[in-house]
Formats: structure tokens, C-alpha cells, sequence
């Protein structure tokens, strides 16, 4: 970062930004990409260039029902969408997001298929396809496939190059010209214009060319630790292999006396004898999720060994609980 | 009113309404009208209507200078209009706003060849010209021509059946078939549909047809008592008889020691020895406006002989002003 | 009407509107109240007088889904408030609304117990509570209480005066003083200030003293068409007696061979042999709705002869039919 | 930056953004601060902290004219300041905003007398008062003060770290703590909220801390370069220095037959004959700016060496176009 090349990113004279994009386009196979500071703010420009009337009072958003997999129903998807005319009383729909991989499922790889009949849908009924691709690299490591395999389903897509690419910030938002063009303007309008973005863009061009490889890592990672919390004895965890794709791992306690909050709580610190038992401290830090799991996230800065020093540290955990139990009984 | 005939019109089957509405884009030379509540509403739902991208923080206006006859300076509009590429600093000029007559300065006509111009740089930037034609009739009158004739030269005007041409509430919003469709769905949004409005409309179409031509006696009554204002003993007023050309007169009191706020206050209370004096309590409702002048309207209901009874009071007025400060010296 | 007495509503000096106005919030038991042109704009209003930042994007809703009685669950309710702080990645609720009587569920009454149970959990979550009371007046007499007996339990709510209390056009939105008072900005900013609505407020004090009592009318006039449904021979109709409460009745074609549209389109126009059949042509407006039935509203304009004259010509629709289907067998 | 130390940013566990956020406000003598990735978008999230109340159209600016020396006339941003009440037609001013340095005006440092002037009349009117403070730290280095005494005026600021500062990207927005609580949810709303910006809060703070003193060099430089321009001969340029504060040079070409276009074309590139006359080719990037000007920055890239070069690299040009119209005569 520090040798970047930079120039006024404004004026689109950085040339380690436009190199970052035209790298960026050419992976994704789109026309044309645009770096902003955040996917948050990428998919927030892609709404905005996307749905070009919202006079008074912004873009409105419904929702359909996400299924385990991070799919859902293209018949409920169908019933919500909305012509504007002849009746004035509804809205016009525009645009259709899906995420991949899909975060609050836990890491689900949409299915190439999904995404081919979603984009069938949409063509039907005229409206733009949106990918919140934050993860999207993650899927493509998954599923085998070269990342503009997944994306040729869709018109325009969002990437992180921070999370599991290991970025310092910055995302990508990559579409056709005309978009990206209005996209330049909503990114300026929105403050996300840096001057000598260049230092910045340099981590995340080397994100794109070297990092997409080592995903692989974080995804067997994430299935040694699934198993380990299979194998634990006697049982205490239940996980779903199956839906063990990427780098999210989502579980649960089956033991109703020891909470999420309370088991992610002790992960996160170092108990009495604990240096005894496993020779040195260990801190892992997981998080309680919806519908009582727990969410746990590999990247870059976990490696096999401190995957291995999680295991460890959840069974003291586990065992620990166990023979508080039979203590108090 | 209470005889019209009225449907649901917003299903569009208020035949009332669409009389309304076909008589209004015959007359104004435009593809079609739409009935809406209010001035403030009709020049909103064409901003909103002309104006398709304001995601982030609506439509941002920018104001020309205006001069005394209520037209402005060309090149000062035309250092105004941004084109948004490909600088994306600056936003995208999309419509050129003109009121006539102008309500500040006077009720001021817009001369036609002002129109025109305005209109060529318009189509030479390629932006959309609207009038706020509140009182365009008033304007045609005074020119002697249809109004066809002025709205000619615009894209889309929102004029008011209530104000001079005496309906209770209501305007009409005319200009392209496309534009009016986009209209219809921005008048819904707004809560501007109305169910059986086909009453009210009934009401606006016999302003359109009956009250344009006796728009002339209310210029006729401004002139009549602007010269009682300038034919008054000592001279007390200054009027600038050029400038008085439709329903709207402002004059200036030349007396420092009168302000715009007492010379209104007498106006509008019945004096002491009034009665004795006049034969009669007359109240007149001037208001206070810009620059220290006073404002008057004239419309449906104030008579050639109401007229002469403001003369009258105006007088008296003026005498009792005059009598005081002699007394006081 | 033609006799009200106008002034500039605008300036807030148009004595008819005042007194509408003073009617309404006596009436509702709310401080102040607002005549505004339609009940869109009246609900429009209250949304953005109640949510007072709305910076980026509007106000967005979120839906619970609604019971068959026009309730819905209040833990799916609570589930949904969002509190902004401190996660800033979630919005903060501030508005629960409810509509009655329920529209799309049939003109259902929302019971008086659910009102207060919602308010609580409003108030425990300091959030305010409006009612799209369009019909509010029909839930009123449909359950035997002053209408201020059900908006005790609402800060805010919209009324209809046209719908089924007759008059051409208007709503009035009530609640506090100090919303009202931005409630006056919200609806000037809209383009709903109108300047003599006095015209139209006169029809609409007449609707809130004089036609309340008449809805009880229509109830019944329902009530004797949904009876004569059931008892067509032989049966063809399904309809649901406990959910008709008011002026809207939903009920279904049993038979598979007649489409609602189909039904519709013949009680719409007359028939042949109708009119010796009847000894008149009889055409019935009623529309397709959701989930394969069929709508109609009572109001104002249908007698209880019209009820009958709407009954001979259902049975007429109904023997056709069925004789047409034996001659086809 | 590639050993600071990170967290995530968004959950506020970023440890050198929130050490950088501590510095800036201490510096600044504010309450808080906030990261921010430009200094658009700290400006941006400080008109949307601020006015609360955006419904319709976000927020509308209006202007008032500025004076040569970036200040601007009191009484006519008083005349331009609204109440909102009781007048509904009237929107409600929130904020005042200035720049300091101001930009336009080349760099043009406001004087304390005038900031305190501009709060004491927003106190008056219960107005905020925001500071685009991009260059604001060189306003201090020229007025010889601690940032906070210029910053004591306002109630809060934007400051960028790039520019003159030298960070590659960011800005710090500063002010009351409620004030920062709301921005820290505008700036995740406009996806400004980066995971692990500590990297580049790294540089942000060495800007705060290392480079302020080092603007002084920067201004010296501008003179030096304004000096020569006063000094060519024969006098070919024209150079208010009493207006030259900061880091920003404004200048005008005296002769009709060069144009501001021209001259920075030919600054731009290496004229024929320029490495045999200057031992080598010089290109300095200057822009024609507003109303025939030209416009010169100086930042941390360009040293007194550079400066010299741009000198002769001047000196060559006016005495090539000189020597050319000698010829063409």
C-alpha cells in the first residue's frame, strides 16, 4: 500500500483505483466496476442508480421469506411484484436483491439454478437483479467456479474486498457502463468519493488477485471446528454439516442450562484453571445469532492452529459445564 | 354543483372530472389536464412529474434574479443550468420554472416574446419549461389573446379555477399525455385523489368557459382605482400605472409618517364620523407587502361598485390622515 | 353548501372549515382536528407529522400479517419495533398504524380490547398510535359507542366525510394541538391548503352531524343481501354472516364454472329476457377481490329498495346461470 | 498504517479510530468526533444530523453572496433566515453553514471577529452553526491560533485529514456528543461505516498530530510563487497578495492573447526548446478557474525546490508568449 500510485480519485485520475476497477470488471465479467469505502454503501448505490424515481419519499423495500439454503419462493417473489399501471394506488417494483453468500442463514451458497430462474423472473417482469456479493468470492470457492459464473446471472453486484479478502475497507459495485456511470454520481453524492483512494485500492486489487485462493482455508477451518463440536463427548452441540458451506458457521447448545450468551461468554475469556488444562490461555470470540444459535466467522487471521487452540477451547468449555452440572446435582 | 354528475375519479370515471379535464387541454392547447386540489399541488406534482431522479434529497431549486415586470435575465438562467456530466459535483438541471402573471411584482404579464426566448433555451439545454399559471388567465385577458397562445410556448402549466375565475377549490394541471400519466400516479401519492370530485369540477368548468371574460372588469376596477390613488388631494400615493395590468395592484404610501400597516388598518375598520361622512362603515382588506408597499386584490366578488366604495373610503381615509398631522403641527 | 360562509382556509380564516374542524375534534375526543382533501393525504400527513426524521429515504414500512377479523398479533407486532439505539444498523420505529374498519378484510370492526392492548404496548415502547379511520364512523355504530369511545385508545386519527357519510370530497385528521400544528405545515408543503373549502366543509360538518346515524342503514341493507345469498335455491353463494359488520360484504361463487369476474360482469349489465324477467333492467356494480371472492359496499346512494332491486337481480344471475349449465349437460 | 493496531469500526472496537476520534476532539476542543471516509460526507452527515425534519425533499439550501474575503454580509443571511411559523408557506431554517479556509475565494482565511458575529446571530435565532473546515487547520497555522479557538465558534466541523494533511483518505466530523451519537447513524445509513479503518485512522491522527506545523511551508511557498508572478517582467500577471493566506493562489493573465486555458496548457507540458533554456522539462498542474482566474494549490507533495521549478517553468512561458507576439506584430 505504502508504493501505491495514486491520483484524484475524484476526477478518476487514480490509476491504482482505475486499475483496482478494470481488474475488478474483468473477474466479475461486467463492463465496468466503481470502488466505494463500504458494501454498504455499495448496495446503497446500487439501489439508487437502479431505481431512478423516488421523488418523495425514497425507495421502499418488501421482503420474501428466506429459506434454510438462502433461497426463496419464486411464486411468493412473483406475488409481491408491482406494474405501477394502470392503478396508481400501487408502487412500481424496479429492482429484485438477493445476497450471497446469505449471512443470517450462515454462510448459504445460492444455488446457480436459483439464480438462473430469479434472473428468468426478472426479465419477465422487467427489473434489474442486484447481488449484495459481500461474500460472493466465498460462494465461487464453493461451488468451484470462477466468480463471473455466479455473477452472469445478475445485472449488477456488490463485492467486499474487506471480510474474508482481508482489505483494510473498500468494496467493489460492478455493472454495466450506463449504471456504473450513475453510480459515480451517487457515490459523490453520498460522500463516498476519496481523493487518493490509490493507497486503499492497492490492498484490495492484491485482495481480488492473491486472496480469492486462501478462502478455501477458512472453509475447511470452519468444517474441522463443525465436526469437533459433532464429536464432542458426551454430545453438547448440534450443527448441520449439510448446511456448513463457507466461512459462517452457525450452531446450537442443545443443553438448555447453558445459554448462548453464557457459552460465548466463556469462549471469550479465560477461566480458573484453564492455563492448567490447556498449557496457556485461550480467547475465541463467537457471537449468540438469531433463533438461539450461535454465529462463528473464519478469516484470513485464523489459522489452522488457532482453529485447533478453538477446539480445544470449546471442549474445556464443554467439559467444564458438564462437571459443573453433575456438581450441582 | 349540486346537479353534476360523478363517478369515482380515481378510477377515472368521474365524468364530471374528465369534462373538466378536456375542456382545460382544448382550451390550453395541451395533450391533456388533470384536476387537482390546489395550486401548491399542481406545480409539485409537476416538478415531481418533470424531475424522475431525486433519490437522495429531493429536487434542490435554484432562483434567477426577477426584475420589475416579472421576467428575468437569460444569461443569468442559463449560468445556472448544470448538465451533471461529467462532473459529477454538480446536479442535473431538469426544469425551468416561470410564474405568470408574476405574483410579487404585481400581478405582471410575461411578455410572449420573453416565453419564447425562455422556451428556446430550454429546448437548446434540453429541460422542460413549466408555468405556474395560477392567474394565466388574467394574463390573457390582458393580452388579448387565448391562452393557447401563451401555454403555446410552455411544456406544462397548472392553472387555478379557484382565485379570479371564482370556483371554490381546485386547479388544473395540463401538458403531455406521458407527463399527465406520470401526474395521475404522483397525484395519488400526494393524497390528491378525490372520489366524487366530479362536484367540485362541475364548478371549475364554468370558471374555464363563463369567468375568463369577465376577468376584464377586475382589470378594469384595478385601473379605476389606481387613478383615484394617483388623482388624490394633496397627492398621498405612488402609483406606477404602467406596471398595473391585471387583478393585482401595489402602490406606496409617500408619507413617512403613514406606514403600509396603519394605511391598512384604516382601511379595514370603520373610522369615528365614517358613517356621518360617507353615509356608510366601509371595510376594505389591503395587506402590507414587499418594500413597503401595500397590496390589493380584485376578483369575483368586488363589483365595479364596491369599487368606488373603496375609492370613497380610500378618501377618507387619506383626508383624516392629513387633518391629524395638521392638527398636530 | 351554497350558502357556507368562506374565507382563506390558507390563513386559517375561513370560519365554515373552523367550525368543521371544532365539530370533528369534539366529536373524536381530540384536542384539534384538520379538514384535509382526501384520506390518502390525511394518513399521509399523519406519517410525516408523527416521523419527524426521515433524512435519507422516507419513512419505511414494515407489514404484520392480518387476522381474518382485521386484528393481528401482538407479539408479531413487538417483534418488529426496532429502537436505533444503540445499534445503528436498525432503524427506530415510531409509528404503529391500524385501519377501521378493515378494508380488505370486509369492513371488519377492530374489537375495543385489541385498540387498548395495542395502545399499551405503544405506549410501553413510546411510540405513537394512528388510525386510518376512514370508516371509523361504521365501527362506531356498528358497535353501539360514541366514535370517541374507540379513538380514546389512538393519538391520531383520519376520517372519511365522503364514503358513506355522503360528502363529495374531504377527510379531517385529528389529534393533539401540537400535531395538528405540524399537521397545517405537512398539508400546506402537499399541496392540500385549499383557499375557499369552506364550500366543501359545509358538506362535511353536515356529514359528521347528519349521516352518522344513517350508516346504520346500509349495515342493514348488507345484512339483508348477505342473507339472501345464503338462502339463493339452490345454493351458489358462501358467505360468512359473523364477519359482515358494516357497509362491505365479501363473499364467494361456490361454483367453479361462474368467475367472480364472470358474476361481476353480468350483475353489471342487463341481460336478455331480464327485463321481462324483472319487468326492468337492474345493473349492480360489485368487483373481483382478493382470493377468488366478490366485493360490494352499501352506501348513501343504495335504498333499501336498491337492496332489493340488487337481490332480484342476484337471483336472476344465479337461475341463468344455473340453467345454462343444465341446457349444457 | 501497516501496524495499527484494528477492530471493528462499526461496532466502535476499532482501538486507533477511536484514539484518532479522542485526539481530533481534543484538538478541536469538541465534545466527540467521527471518522469519516471524505469530507463531503462529513458535511453531508452534518446537514442530516442537524435538521431533524426532512420529509418531503431532504434539506433545501439557500445561499447568500460571498464577500472577496469568504465572508459574507449579516443582514442579508438574517433577511434569509425562516421561521416556519405561524406561516405554513415558509420552510423552517436549522443551520448555518461557512467554510473556512473558503475554497472560491482562494483560500481565503474567515476572521475570528466575523465567526463570532455569524454564532451570536444563530444563537439569536436558535440556529445551528456547522463549519466545512476542510482547510480549516490552515486557517489556524495563518491566524496563528489553536485550531479550537476558531472552533470555539461553532457547534461543529468537519475537518479533512487528506489534502494539505496528508492521509490518504478521511475527514473528521466533530461537536456536542448527541450530535455525534446521530451522525454515527447517518454515517452508517450512507454506508460511510468501514470494518477495520483503523489502518487508515493510523495516518489520520500522525495528519492531526506531525503535519499541521508543516502548512506554514506550504503558505510560504504560495508567496514565493505569488512574489515572482508580481516580479515577471514584463508584467504579464496580476496578484491581490493581500489576499494570498493560506495554501491556494487565485491569479489572473493580464493579456487578452493568453488565456487562462492556454497558460495551463502551456504549464502543463514540456515546450519545445524548454530543456535546452531550464536544464530540464517541468510540468506544474494548474486549472482555469472561476471568472478568468487561474488556480494553484499547495500541498505536502510540492517543496520549496518544486516551488523554484515552478517559477522558472512561469518565467519560460510568459517570456515564450511574449517573444511570440513580438514575432506575429
Amino acid at each position: 500500500m505504502a508504493e501505491a500510485e495514486v491520483g484524484d480519485d475524484v476526477k478518476g485520475e487514480d490509476p491504482t483505483v482505475n486499475d483496482l476497477q478494470k481488474t475488478a470488471a474483468e473477474m466479475f465479467g461486467m463492463e465496468a466496476a466503481l470502488f466505494v469505502p463500504s458494501g454498504t454503501m455499495g448496495n446503497l448505490i446500487a439501489v439508487m442508480a437502479h431505481c431512478r424515481d423516488a421523488p418523495l419519499a425514497g425507495v421502499h423495500a418488501t421482503t420474501v421469506t428466506t429459506r434454510p439454503d438462502g433461497s426463496f419462493d419464486l411464486k411468493q417473489l412473483e406475488s409481491k411484484i408491482r406494474h405501477g399501471y394502470p392503478d396508481p394506488h400501487y408502487p412500481r417494483s424496479r429492482l429484485i436483491c438477493v445476497e450471497n453468500t446469505h449471512n443470517i442463514q450462515g454462510g448459504r451458497v445460492l444455488p446457480l439454478h436459483f439464480l438462473q430462474d430469479v434472473r428468468a423472473l426478472a426479465d419477465q417482469h422487467g427489473l434489474a437483479l442486484h447481488m449484495d456479493g459481500a461474500r460472493v468470492m466465498n460462494a465461487a470457492v464453493a461451488q468451484g467456479v470462477p466468480v463471473a459464473a455466479i455473477l452472469q446471472h445478475v445485472h449488477t453486484a456488490s463485492v467486499c474486498l474487506s471480510k474474508g479478502l482481508g482489505a483494510p475497507v473498500g468494496s467493489v459495485l460492478a455493472g454495466p457502463q450506463d449504471f456504473i456511470s450513475r453510480a459515480v454520481r451517487c457515490r459523490k453524492a453520498l460522500g463516498g468519493g476519496m481523493r487518493q483512494a490509490g493507497i486503499i485500492a492497492a490492498a484490495g486489487k492484491l485482495s481480488l488477485q492473491e486472496m480469492v485462493g486462501r478462502l478455501e482455508e477458512d472453509h475447511h477451518n470452519v468444517k474441522t471446528f463443525a465436526q469437533a463440536l459433532i464429536d464432542c463427548q458426551p454430545p453438547l452441540f448440534a450443527v448441520d454439516m449439510a448446511a456448513v458451506e463457507t466461512n459462517i458457521l452457525r450452531f446450537r447448545v442443545e443443553d438448555p442450562t447453558l445459554s448462548p450468551e453464557e457459552f460465548c461468554a466463556r469462549m471469550g475469556q479465560v477461566g480458573e484453571g484453564e492455563e492448567a488444562a490447556l498449557g496457556q490461555g485461550i480467547q475465541v470470540l463467537m457471537y449468540p445469532h438469531v433463533e438461539n444459535s450461535i454465529r462463528a466467522v473464519w478469516h484470513l487471521g485464523i489459522s489452522p492452529e488457532d482453529t485447533q487452540l478453538a477446539i480445544q477451547k470449546m471442549q474445556f468449555v464443554a467439559s467444564q459445564h458438564l462437571k459443573g452440572k453433575v456438581e450441582t446435582q
